[in-house]
């Protein structure tokens, strides 16, 4: 017989606590749909009221088959929770599920609240009633539990007590401050079980200060806890909350989990994490860290020589799990011979054969490291690799040549007196062996992509001769760009991501000194993917 | 009655085989340096033989108060211990105490050896024997014990009792592949003593790829074995080894540690812990890992508003362990998460005094919230913060006035047919009622900044009357660009970091559909912050 576990998702919330991190709405939208094709439970959408990219959020809130559950804090002292107008905001969201912290730590009820601790026992008790009564599913966070309940076991109980008795169907037991160790955190939610907390109403929340927020979780979940709080990639205020990317598989693939619990995660599911995973820090820009368990791009990276022979005889000998399980891939590093066999792969993907053995193996090889070496990535930028790949191959069509462009950015004042911009583009491209000469400009307060960028994809687009209708469905979506070092000084990376109206999307990267060089770069390598994909038809 | 833990180092080891992390032999004598006044007990230096790296590092060993170890494998089948001569380059590098790594899994004896069970135990006798007849410090790596011991438990203790008996100082039981739970650790960890290993004698060794390197470190300390072994900032293999840089602070500041047990760490050497830490990255130019526990830039930054009021009162309510024990600091971002308590925290630090109450506080807020909707962040952005603080105070001097700009860049053939870019920028400013104007360029192959956005900051530096010998020494050190939400459309966040001749180093924000037009305004805003700062004085 196996158990239910509740994974409750707060990345859109405490997630939002992360230094640095500041969700759009529409981001946050992004994320929901992500977070519901993956199988949570539960997805904690922002806190109603609090700031208007949250309000925006629940205004529009996604359709999702998760709970989508608004957060916020129980009633104010002195006022009814009818009449607080911060709870009445998170109501108005119109959630199924309402979550709202309290306080369960008699220092932080008489110093932060400044009431007394039989006040705050009314004030949960009529907080979560007022949701009940609303209609709602009501879940509560216990702030400060495990530190108020060394402070004052008793105490922290009898508020835990109060909020099931007033109706609650989950309590939370949090580690706000992220200091409890595992051991304690598995005795002390053992003994809120045995208090007669019922470990199918109990979740745990617990941050990462110690780096040991997943085994903090674990340890509650061994003590009986059913309901696991936490975010993607660990975001979350200071260090981060425990990380959800981390604790799927581990709950679906190691034991004792794997046999005894059951989740709203599928293995198909499952085996698109690591992408998930990217795809946040894509939207976020932040650069995916490498060494994350399961999804971290070195997280089957084995570079000691003996481990990387033993693999090759069998995976096994150094590795937990398949990283295919979790949408993860193998890395031997490239200078041996696996280095060929994972390249094989990749150009396969790309529609190109190259046989076992061939010396082309060797050359793409080296380009690729050559390149590396300058400031250029290829982790995502597919389309540049298989560019690459193909002029070591011999197999790349003459398609056009750029002999020069000129881009031009002007800030002045137009007639009315206000500001505005201008940016120019010229380009002079060879087709054919015809020269032609293509000008393109984007004007301030004209649509939404007004620099100098897109004026030099307009141009370069304007006239390619028999090209310009093939390229006439594409369109710039995204854009990065990075400092980082190339050879022995700074460049500048930019990733562009492009689609078109067949919905392909792909990547392409650029890298020089000069930001307008690598971006125009990338912009070349988007459109000759484009091309040769359609010149040799979609399946190669 | 406190108990000795030993702290074994492999950062110049396993700390090698990172992906992407490539030690100099004055790399590492730099980090045995630093791990030296931190205060480890072992320092395990390399593989002598293994690569010229590591011969290098051994010939010219640094002199240590803790033990430089040099790690190897067991004798190969076949041949005796004394005609090894992979064993026989480990123990030339003259090190008192020498670790050698050997099989005790039933599968890995047969699979990757290809020897029986009882010859693999013959091996492990006579290496050991080897090691301690050569007069040294003999330690051993149980590789994939557990593992091995969940296939077989009782080879797995045979092999260890083995080199005990052979005279091995040290055991350290490893988690090679990193699939092991923290609770079976500790299981695992307790029967062996329970079978006759001493916990004195007793070394720990995990990876971190469930993201439970240090809970499985703390559960085997907690089962009694009384050596950790690890890697600073968790560098290693795949996803890396136990990191010493958090475990450190737990042990020393955390209970039951901290009562129970001692190590070789002074308080005085944990208060340099984070710049350890930050200095480690910077020998790998690796960027710090902002949520690292104690450690990161981030471990201490309170963003949501309520955490960052009651810290205002009192900073145990959010913080698990003063920040300064490790070196570290706390931090107040802005955001439109934050209240006023916190604004008017983050002011003072910028020496801007404003009573609790004042509406000017209630304006900051609402100005902040209106740029971030904008697509505008401040968590980072302190000086661009401030002045938007001092605008809303009526505290903004005068300084200059931009009319107009355009930059030029352009790439075309030069008289040797190789295409080169050239960025020229003009700029005109007001300054005390006169109009200046300046022009600038930037060549390709002319030092490092050859872009758009370094000719305009070079134009506007040129000629800003009475300011321009204040901003002679401010340098860009950073540039970041995203893509983000500016309302309802698509908006480039530029932020850009500089630096002056006294030290100082500050951040700012600027958002524009046009890259150049966003990067502009953060450059605007650096020198404007500049120009404050110093006409008010060092201390305002």
């Amino acid at each position: 017989m196996t158990e239910r576990l509740t994974i409750y998702d707060t990345t859109l919330r405490d997630g939002q606590q992360t230094q640095g991190v500041q969700f759009s709405t529409e981001e946050k939208q992004q994320i929901a749909h992500a977070l519901d094709a993956l199988g949570v439970d539960y997805i904690e959408g922002g806190w109603p009221g609090a700031n208007p990219t949250d309000n925006a959020f629940f205004e529009a809130a996604p359709q999702t088959t998760a709970r989508l559950t608004a957060f916020g804090m129980t009633k104010r002292p002195g006022i009814s929770a009818q009449n607080d107008d911060v709870l009445a905001a998170v109501l108005n969201a119109g959630t199924k599920s309402v979550c709202i912290v309290g306080k369960t730590h008699e220092f932080h009820v008489t110093k932060a609240l400044g009431i007394t601790l039989d006040e705050n026992l009314t004030l949960l008790r009529e907080s979560i009633a007022h949701l009940v009564a609303s209609g709602r599913e009501a879940l509560f966070d216990a702030e400060h539990f495990f530190d108020g309940y060394k402070a004052n076991p008793d105490y922290a109980l009898s508020c835990l007590k109060t909020v099931l008795e007033a109706g609650a169907r989950w309590i939370v037991i949090c580690d706000t401050n992220g200091g409890t160790l595992p051991a304690e955190v598995g005795r002390i939610t053992a003994e809120v079980i045995a208090a007669g907390i019922p470990g199918d109403h109990l979740g745990i929340h617990t941050h990462d200060d110690t780096e040991n927020a997943v085994a903090c979780t674990l340890a509650a979940v061994d003590a009986g806890a059913r309901q696991i709080q936490g975010t993607l990639n660990g975001l979350g205020e200071r260090c981060g909350n425990a990380n959800l990317t981390t604790l799927i598989p581990i709950l679906l693939l190691k034991e004792p989990y794997a046999s005894r619990f059951e989740t709203g995660i599928t293995t198909k599911a499952l085996s698109g994490l690591t992408r998930t995973s990217r795809m946040l820090d894509e939207i976020l820009n932040r650069v995916p860290h490498k060494q994350a368990g399961f999804v971290g791009a070195s997280a089957f990276a084995h570079k000691a020589g003996l481990h990387a022979s033993a693999i090759a005889k069998d995976p096994t000998t150094y590795e937990h799990i398949d990283p295919a399980l979790v949408g993860n891939a193998r890395i031997i590093p490239m200078s041996n011979q696996a280095g060929q066999s994972n390249l094989r792969k990749r150009l396969t993907e790309a529609g190109l054969h190259v046989d076992k053995g061939d010396p082309a193996l060797g050359r793409i090889l080296e380009a690729v490291k050559a390149r590396e070496a300058e400031g250029y990535a290829y982790d995502t930028a597919q389309a540049s690799f298989e560019l690459l790949a193909r002029e070591a191959l011999g197999q790349m069509p003459e398609l056009f040549e750029v002999k020069r462009y000129r881009v031009t950015v002007e800030r002045r004042k137009n007639k009315y007196d206000k500001m505005v911009s201008l940016s120019e583009a010229v380009v002079v491209v060879k087709v054919d062996g015809e020269k032609r000469q293509s000008v393109s400009e984007s004007m301030d307060e004209v649509g939404s992509d007004r620099g100098p960028v897109n004026a030099l994809a307009k141009a370069l687009a304007k006239d390619l001769g028999q090209y310009s209708s093939m390229i006439e469905d594409m369109r710039l979506v995204d854009f990065k760009v990075r400092i980082t070092q190339g050879g022995t000084e700074a460049v500048t990376r930019v990733i562009i991501d492009s689609e078109d109206g067949q919905g392909n999307r792909w990547s392409t990267v650029g890298v020089s000194a000069n930001i307008v060089d690598a971006s125009f770069e990338a912009l070349l390598d988007a459109i000759r993917w484009k091309l040769v994909r359609d010149l040799k038809g979609p399946k190669g």
